[in-house]
């Protein structure tokens, strides 16, 4: 029994920022003991231009593998219509597509406006046909929607806007993304709010980073705000909260401990979570991790939730 | 204006348990930093036998520069009547007692059980008169009260208890602290709540440790169910987080930064909190000092509340 829904998305936004490169066999093997924890979705990729990002070039090879693991949710991340179509031929589950609600943050990440981006996410719904005929579940993510290290303030309105045009193009979920960390509680519970009453089940869930250590607290105001999925990054991969201009993911471990304390049931093990954590820093051990319960380890008598 | 009260309790929380040793001067200069910086409560120094604790034995002579900085609540723990008397003798405006609601950490800690600590309590009420009298405020604080790593979980009911009998033993206050960083945010709102019915205003804030990464989030918590003061540490001194059984406090740094970016007011300079921030490294040089804000810097045209 899941009471929450926790998408580790550190084989994609974690590695992506990371320093050093994860070996494809190495992914593979995380990848498995990931799912071994209990993690039954993962992003284990992104579809971009592998010049670009050579950290996943390897994608389609890694969803492969990840396809093969029984009762696993495969995710890839698509910047546009190429990038959809390789995730197609790859057979990924679900694709997410990032669309920055930052003007400034969309132009310098994908070349495009958040209209243009828009339009790319229609034109791949249309590719894929109805949901019905099998092919993947398809997300549009709107990334700095909490602010951007660009612009600054992201009007609330512009986020509003953005999932209602992405839910006008079709798409089967509309998460929201803090990319760059600026995110506060009071803030999360707002927008969340204003959002669900714009587009009701079709938001989606919480991505957030912990670049000023809020991680936790935004996942917090948002359960409470009633949403039940998260992104998070084992070991807060992919950026190091000890330098300027850290943008590390919420760290899963630490996601979890907090929610099955609260008698959240998440459907890990935290043992095998540890383990699929030694996997990681078997495969990366250049790259540091964080995470404070894994060195803590876990209270006297503590019990997962049910 | 201040819509919440920070007390800082590095000098005394952190340094105590930081594995070096601060020099007086440093130490002044530290503390005079962050009255500057707005920090009008700190917990400066613990009048426990100096044998015990060697980082504290200057505490007399810290109290007294403490006292010179205009406008500042200088607070200091006393562990029974002997430390009290010291407390006394050096004028602190404010003296904490701990009061373990666990047995086995009450007995650990300051040898007693939780009932004599109580009576120390009481002797220090009858020492120093009626408030009006002019003698400084006292707090008991219930310390393990989410939990224990000797005796695992402690009863709420346990803690609810504690408190009445403080207020019965004439204490000003009764803060709850997570000394062992068990809590959980449920938790935390579950417990203010109780012991809120239990001793009403009495009830007076809340201590967290950031031993696995909940620091905030349980701030939060508290914060939701009407608690307006907190305790915290600068660079989350005291505790290592990449060290097993780390047990820092939640770091001053990003607490103030969470409550200003919600628009709640903390009276706190963050700019003049990095100079204080400065001073604390200056003054120990060989100690890791945490905190995410400080180091990913304020998010771009951020401004504080009010």
């Amino acid at each position: 029994m899941r009471q929450i829904q926790i998408c580790e998305v550190g084989p994609r936004d974690g590695l992506q920022n990371a320093k050093h490169l994860m070996p494809t066999e190495a992914k593979k093997r995380w990848i498995s003991a990931l799912a071994a924890a209990g993690l039954d979705e993962i992003e284990v990729g992104s579809f971009v231009p592998p010049k670009l990002i050579p950290a996943m070039a390897d994608t389609a090879e890694v969803v492969k593998h990840a396809l093969s693991i029984p009762g696993l949710k495969v995710v890839a991340l698509a910047p546009n219509v190429k990038g959809f179509e390789r995730a197609l031929e790859a057979g990924a589950h679900k694709v997410t597509f990032p669309v920055s609600a930052s003007r400034k943050h969309s132009e310098s990440n994908v070349r495009m406006t958040p209209e243009q981006m828009v339009e790319q996410v229609r034109q791949c719904v249309a590719l894929r046909g109805p949901r019905s005929s099998g092919g993947p579940e398809i997300e549009g993510a709107i990334s700095t929607a909490f602010g951007c290290t660009l612009q600054g303030a992201v009007p609330e309105d512009e986020v509003v806007r953005l999932a209602v045009m992405l839910v006008e193009a079709g798409v089967d979920g509309v998460p929201l993304a803090d990319t760059v960390g600026y995110a506060n509680p009071a803030q999360v519970r707002r927008l969340f709010r204003k959002v669900r009453d714009a587009i009701g089940d079709k938001l989606e869930g919480a991505h957030f980073h912990n670049t000023r250590g809020l991680g936790l607290a935004n996942a917090l105001a948002a359960y409470e705000e009633g949403v039940r999925a998260f992104d998070s990054s084992m070991g807060g991969l992919g950026g190091c909260p000890f330098a300027p201009g850290a943008s590390g993911n919420v760290i899963t471990e630490d996601l979890i401990f907090m929610f099955e304390s609260m008698g959240i049931a998440t459907g890990i093990d935290f043992n095998k979570l540890l383990a699929a954590r030694a996997a990681l820093v078997e495969g990366l051990p250049e790259e540091p991790v964080y995470g404070h319960t894994p060195l803590a380890g876990l209270p006297k008598n503590f019990r997962q939730a049910a």
